[in-house]
């Protein structure tokens, strides 16, 4: 197992105590790992750029870690080759296939630092043993060994390592999915104990809402594992859902920021870390969605399990789920699936509904899932009641409803989308250079 | 070590004893490696070809070994990378990046036959421990593991197994130069003890001399390693040489033949395989040398030594040497480089010149070394003076000359290279169906 005895500051190494303050990196010597996405690395020209940054920060005195995906375009290319050769390419020559392209850039990336006269080596997920389950383009990572990064770190030199790949017990490749390089690098930094685990991308960090629908949209500073998680999981791209899953667990200080920029992104640490918490942080939106409702199920036990069950065995899976009782034992059940199994699950649906004897089955791909998360939430009555208002100000009807502990989501239908994301953004004042806060119990 | 213990024959594997007759691959269940090169593995299409084509040969109850290049272009590419990263890039990372293009085709590879309804498994040179020295970019095969590759292929799959590549104690990747996938190829073939090992090519085998400017030029059907190693090393591009080398001292069966026809190709094989050796096998020109000449160099001990010695040092490779004893203690050296090592060595020999009070220095790129090999010169004498005689008859001037037993070699003016090639090719009857031929000792 990855060792779980972070103390989960971010400080530098000769530091002891684990409730000092968070103050970012500092200029004490620190060990960082820096992940660099494929745009980041995209052509030979953008690799040395980057090189040529973490050096900067090697100078500093930090030791730096680097774990790299592949050259933008080349895991699509690798794909389409695939695609030619086999239907349902093998998931395990797809792993050899795919786990080329790091290798690519870490082999070119090694090349680029001591081109600028700086001592590097790269790993692949086999070398650092980077050990996974075998379940080839989905695997999980069960132990790092950290002894051979260590024992370069300590010459000196920067360790490149390729994201996205590892090994299983039968010493085969294996490669962690989407967003597999945020998961190397963030597993890695918990098993080096690393003082942060930074992932460069092409936006400036995790902001309030898509500044694409919302010009008033702000870069968040600094936001909670449990903030992230939900945004993560609610339709917000820049993280991998994984990843922030595994830097709660082991305390992994996270940076989201720009490769292109200089500037601080968002940090996402533990919420003890923050002294005010705010009272929403993110507004999101998914268009991935879509609804469908069987009306008049007759309301008897074990009725929700011959519904879900088969789709569950389908392998589809179903987001929100609510139920409507109406008079005389007869009820409606409402629930949302992906819009890619949207056809697949009408047509089990329907076949169910006959089953059961249920009046009939409506379906309505045009939905949008609306939700806004803050850990302020907690200790704040309230807020799903004012987004309810927002939304009825607005001439938004709500379709479906579903809170958490830190977030509320509703469900709408699609056109409303940049209305109700701009009203609630402007609502929560989260265009407002001090927004709403509340202290930290 | 590779294992000594092969007993040679080309047979299949449950008979018995060493003295066989060379039948060529029959009908017996036979343990073949197969190496595909660059062009023959080229895009997903050819790809797919050559999967059918293994596939036609494990269906007739052999067992398959695949040993495949990077699709051409793809080394290329990756060089140009690394040169774009690094003005002189780093072995180690060298081999990192180029070995990836194996990975990609054996991926595919593995596909298309499963695709084809049948089974196979790629593996990485580490992962069949094709061990290597630790010089990247050149390294030499030390051992190989052959057990993961027998289960596989008991378990009915076609192994297919990157070429080019291999590990070194450190776990690091290395390469092994170029041609290296034949000699992957040829050194799993001796660990595997296979009954042969197929050498596929865009030419149907080797030649008696370059088609290209001999039209009479015919495919040799079957020739010695000695004569194959004089051929490689004087110029004829079919066959790496350290591969040859491999297979002599293992006593590989090769098999040299082209990708795209159904013919059977040239057996390089042990001499007592064959019953009648050719008087002369082949005649190949080498355009890539050039002739330096130092005058009047003061004949004393040492001298040749003060001259060659800081050549050697520098890197450079001397081929021939002669000296001509002048009167009056003075002698003319004469020698040659490879082309591109001229203009520097003519540089530092003008500077050895000056300080052994040599006359002066000479020099001259336009010039081919034009051979004649077979292994029959060994029992028949004459065949030099004979290559002598027609290159007068024709006019040509020889510069140098230099035998083996089984070559001779000649230093002429570049102009008159295919004039020389069709004389020799003609004189010694290699357009003949039955050219001359000696008795085997």
């Amino acid at each position: 197992m990855l060792p779980a005895n972070l103390s989960g500051g971010l400080r530098g190494r000769d530091k002891k105590g684990d409730k000092i303050e968070f103050k970012g990196i500092g200029t004490l010597m620190a060990l960082i790992v820096q992940k660099f996405g494929g745009t980041s690395v995209g052509s030979t020209d953008k690799i040395k750029n980057v090189a040529e940054r973490v050096l900067r920060q090697q100078r500093q005195g930090h030791q730096m870690v680097v774990v790299l995906s592949a050259m933008s375009g080349q895991t699509d290319k690798l794909l389409g080759m695939a695609a030619d050769m086999q239907a349902m390419p093998d998931p395990r020559e797809m792993d050899m296939l795919l786990s080329t392209g790091e290798q690519v850039t870490i082999a070119l990336f090694a090349m680029a630092v001591k081109a600028a006269g700086s001592d590097a080596i790269s790993l692949l997920g086999d070398q650092v043993h980077i050990h996974t389950d075998a379940m080839h383009t989905k695997a999980r990572i069960k132990e790092i060994d950290t002894e051979l990064v260590h024992k370069h770190l300590d010459a000196g030199k920067v360790v490149v390592i390729a994201g996205f790949q590892g090994v299983d017990d039968d010493g085969d490749i294996t490669t962690l999915g989407r967003g597999g390089s945020d998961t190397t690098a963030v597993a890695l930094a918990a098993a080096l104990k690393a003082d942060a685990c930074e992932i460069f991308t092409d936006v400036e960090g995790v902001y309030t809402t898509d500044p694409n629908i919302c010009a008033q949209a702000r870069k968040i500073n600094m936001i909670t594992y449990d903030e992230m998680l939900e945004l993560a999981s609610l339709g917000a791209k820049v993280l991998e859902i994984r990843s922030v899953g595994l830097a709660k667990r082991y305390k992994v200080p996270l940076h989201v920021r720009s490769t292109f920029s200089e500037n601080e992104g968002t940090w996402v640490v533990e919420e003890e870390k923050i002294m005010e918490s705010m009272l929403v942080s993110g507004i999101t939106y998914n268009k991935n969605e879509a609804r469908i409702t069987i009306t008049k199920v007759p309301d008897q036990p074990g009725i929700a399990s011959k519904i879900f069950q088969p789709i569950s065995d389908a392998g589809i899976l179903v987001d929100m789920i609510i139920q409507n009782t109406r008079q005389g034992h007869m009820t409606d059940m409402t629930f949302t699936v992906m819009r890619t199994d949207y056809a697949r699950t009408m047509e089990m649906v329907q076949k169910i509904a006959e089953d059961i004897e249920a009046e009939s089955v409506t379906g309505d791909e045009s939905i949008v899932k609306v939700s806004i998360v803050g850990v302020g939430m907690r200790n704040h009555s309230g807020i799903a009641s004012t987004m309810f208002r927002i939304m009825s100000g607005e001439g938004i009807n709500i379709m479906m409803i579903s809170t958490s502990e830190i977030k509320v989501s509703c469900v709408i239908e699609e056109k409303y989308t940049e209305l109700a994301v701009r009203a609630l953004h402007s609502a929560f004042e989260l265009d407002k250079e001090n927004p709403p806060r509340v202290e930290q119990q």
